[in-house]
């Protein structure tokens, strides 16, 4: 369990969300992930281009240039960079010196995100991106934000990947039933992730819902968390009854509100993440406002992760020879970081740790 | 004289001041002492409990849960420790692990102040407390607060043992008389610390207690000073002639006000420290309202004191091999220096360095 | 060019400017110069004292203390020091210890500004001060201020050598022309520093002096520029076809406007520098208001450079094993790195560093 002392190592070959769509217009953007500072903008067809944040000549930061007709100018002395990273003016000069240029990432912009592949190029394979979400789709209202925590991105990871946490950190924001933090969820294995489900039956929606799923529910909750840290949840509100008659399975019947809800956490540094999320409802149920307002919630909620979690970071920092003890409720976790282990993330498993130190292995 | 160059180490085998009795109240409080993160809460019968602020699970800062019928829960998620430090129940699990528990401190609440010994538990011995002080007696008034201060501890305790400073710092708070800057006092020992009085004869009293004693006085003062800082200080002012007729000894006849102050240092890190104080005044003699005005003073001047301490610290830090001047004003410091060290605070001894190093030896 | 990785290393053998005349009065004044702390202090006579800003008795800052006919008490515990940094007075001590004395530095005072000598006070030679400079004349009004840059004082120096940024970092305030971009300046030796001169012929003068210049003028700049940091520039504006009269040698004729700019950067530590700055304009052609204009634009425009600079310090200090690319540009910064590392500066040259790494030499 040496993982709550993390390195400043992240599993670098994944897509990480760089920044959602609508926040890059005409101006460059600086982003940082995995520690390497890295400029979106947009060429003159509008594709995105991550370059590295750092001028070649002198180290100045190319997301306070100005892009001119898709090029990115250095506003230092003034420098032109293309798409793909290669100086192709200098000012003053007839010719740009071979070797000019600045390094290009792999970016595609999907379903409302900016997806930048800080790894290995050559392995940066789109099939990977999660498939389509409802983000592009008329039939769903969405509402985004993000947030950034001082803490390294596998405490955001080990948050979302035990929910027990709602009944205890979120009391004020979710209002989630104690049920929370008793019922444990199925999790099965799925590529570079978990699927996570569980059944809260008969007990108050979260408070983001409930004005539209009434008083008492049947929720079923289930996500799909991948590497590094992308989590696709649905939460689906039925009448009470509803998880009997689905056998606990997926529901089939009874759904009185269907909730989506879509985050990403990208590491920054060793301690800095930034945690990009989305509420997606359906656009035949409710308005912008109900979803408008379901985000202003969840944003309630995830202060309440984040004064926590840096806490919690603080604690760890200060503390370099203890360990963490494993609980059953831990297994999501411990199974995900054997995931982001063979990413190549740096991140020790629980497993070798658990065994070695002679704690119980979560069951 | 190395100990202005002060390590993080500390006397850890002494009771420490770590919060106001009024200060706690059902809510838990985090404090730092000596390095370690801790945090208090009170048990059903309303007596102080403290633990070691980290959560044996993941490291979530006990002092960010709840007390619930005189137990503490974890507000992450939702392991509950008893005063102990014993974990009794860990949410969605019948049993508790073997093993799961967080460290528990010596405490004891007494004279207004609450202690935490934050060494060997075999050694707090409440002996080694002070007598019962004026706090608790309903024949003085009582008014206290507490001050930050981001240096190491032993800064403030060299402050406190050469009131010369007095004429210098305390220009406009204190309005000392220069004699303060001059007069210098009988130290004498006592167990693990200091008796330092002195008369400061025919002068203004201090601005605190000018009202009550008049223009001119013959102003008496001593305290006693243990380790590792607590100061119980007397102040009488007197009639003009009192000193004389006492043979400058503790005053027998004459005397206008009593003044009391008590006030403690606690170690928090390397480079902070929680200054505590109390003022302390005759029932029968003044009303609230004069002991908050001695408080309102006291803390304009030990803001004076925090200026001076802080940028002194800064000049320390950035000067690694300077070595300070001994003074012969510096003798008391010389002297408790040493009952630090007695007490394994890894603080040397002003003697040792300063025979070493050639400089004269305070007489 | 190793130099843009600076070291906490300063060429201290120099002048440097450590505070504006008028901004030392009767109170001490605290400076950082290379790393070292120094207090200012004007004397009985008002000369300018230069002290380590230390007291030798407990470390306390000298700057906190008070000038008392000309000398220097420490307000911690009273100590009094002369101008020349000896101890003269320990309240309540007969005598002063041997030895009882702080450090004191080479200083003068001269047009306007005071200048320390932070290194070998044998080798500080007041005739490697600039010469009289228009400040002390009555023909020329002045305004000045100064700005702290949170970056490394070579980065400063760099900006200051190579003037095609105006066109890019000074599009909004001076709104300097495209040709400030292209137009390479004459580059020659002087003692300890460059002279750097240029004509930008048929073009809008610096937004600064545009009310004064009129709308197109042939714009004669030329400084000097002395280690560690000092810059004494001349901006004439002259009628359209000065600069082919002058065979664009120094304007003879047709002069509009005669502006004047005197700056100087100072090292305070590895990563802060202050930078100090005079409007210089002649009293027979503007008046006190169109001084201060003059001044606030150049405040603008500092602002801008100061963002930038502070921005590439964090890249260079994000990128230990990057190397920048030395462009034709770059030639003045190539020669006085080359003067700095002689001064023993300790920063490489860019030549060494040019050659080794296999990139092309500046021409």
């Amino acid at each position: 369990m040496k993982h709550l002392h993390p390195s400043a190592e992240f599993p670098v070959n994944c897509w990480m969300v760089a920044a959602a769509s609508p926040s890059l217009h005409s101006e460059p953007l600086g982003v940082t992930i995995c520690g390497e500072s890295i400029v979106l903008f947009r060429d003159a067809a509008g594709r995105v281009a991550a370059l590295e944040d750092r001028c070649v000549h002198r180290a100045a930061p190319l997301s306070l240039g100005r892009v001119e007709t898709g090029r990115l100018r250095c506003l230092y002395h003034g420098m032109i960079f293309d798409s793909h990273g290669t100086c192709v003016e200098v000012p003053g000069q007839r010719s740009v010196p071979r070797g000019a240029c600045v390094r290009s990432y792999p970016v595609v912009e999907k379903s409302g995100w900016i997806w930048v592949w800080p790894g290995n190029p050559g392995q940066a394979d789109e099939a990977l991106l999660p498939d389509a979400m409802a983000t592009d789709h008329p039939g769903w209202i969405t509402a985004q934000s993000s947030m950034d925590f001082q803490a390294h991105y596998s405490l955001l990871v080990d948050n979302l990947l035990d929910f027990s946490h709602l009944a205890f950190v979120h009391g004020k924001s979710f209002k989630a039933d104690p049920k929370w933090g008793t019922i444990r969820p199925t999790i099965s294995s799925i590529p570079r992730g978990l699927r996570v489900s569980r059944w809260i039956v008969d007990a108050p929606a979260l408070a983001s819902a409930r004005e539209l799923a009434g008083k008492e529910a049947d929720t079923w909750q289930s996500y799909d968390f991948l590497a590094p840290g992308v989590l696709l949840m649905e939460t689906w509100y039925c009448h009470p009854g509803a998880a009997e008659a689905a056998a606990f399975g997926a529901p089939t019947d009874g759904v009185l509100v269907r909730n989506r809800a879509y985050q990403a956490i990208t590491p920054m540094t060793a301690r800095s993440s930034r945690y990009f999320f989305v509420a997606v409802l359906p656009a035949d149920e409710v308005d912008r406002e109900t979803c408008e307002h379901v985000l202003a919630v969840s944003q309630q909620a995830f202060l309440e992760d984040k004064a926590m979690i840096e806490a919690q970071q603080q604690r760890i920092d200060g503390s370099p020879t203890w360990q963490p003890l494993a609980l059953p409720a831990d297994k999501g976790i411990w199974q995900f970081h054997k995931i982001l282990a063979e990413l190549g993330g740096g991140l020790p498993t629980h497993g070798g740790t658990l065994d070695g130190g002679g704690n119980k292995s979560p069951k």
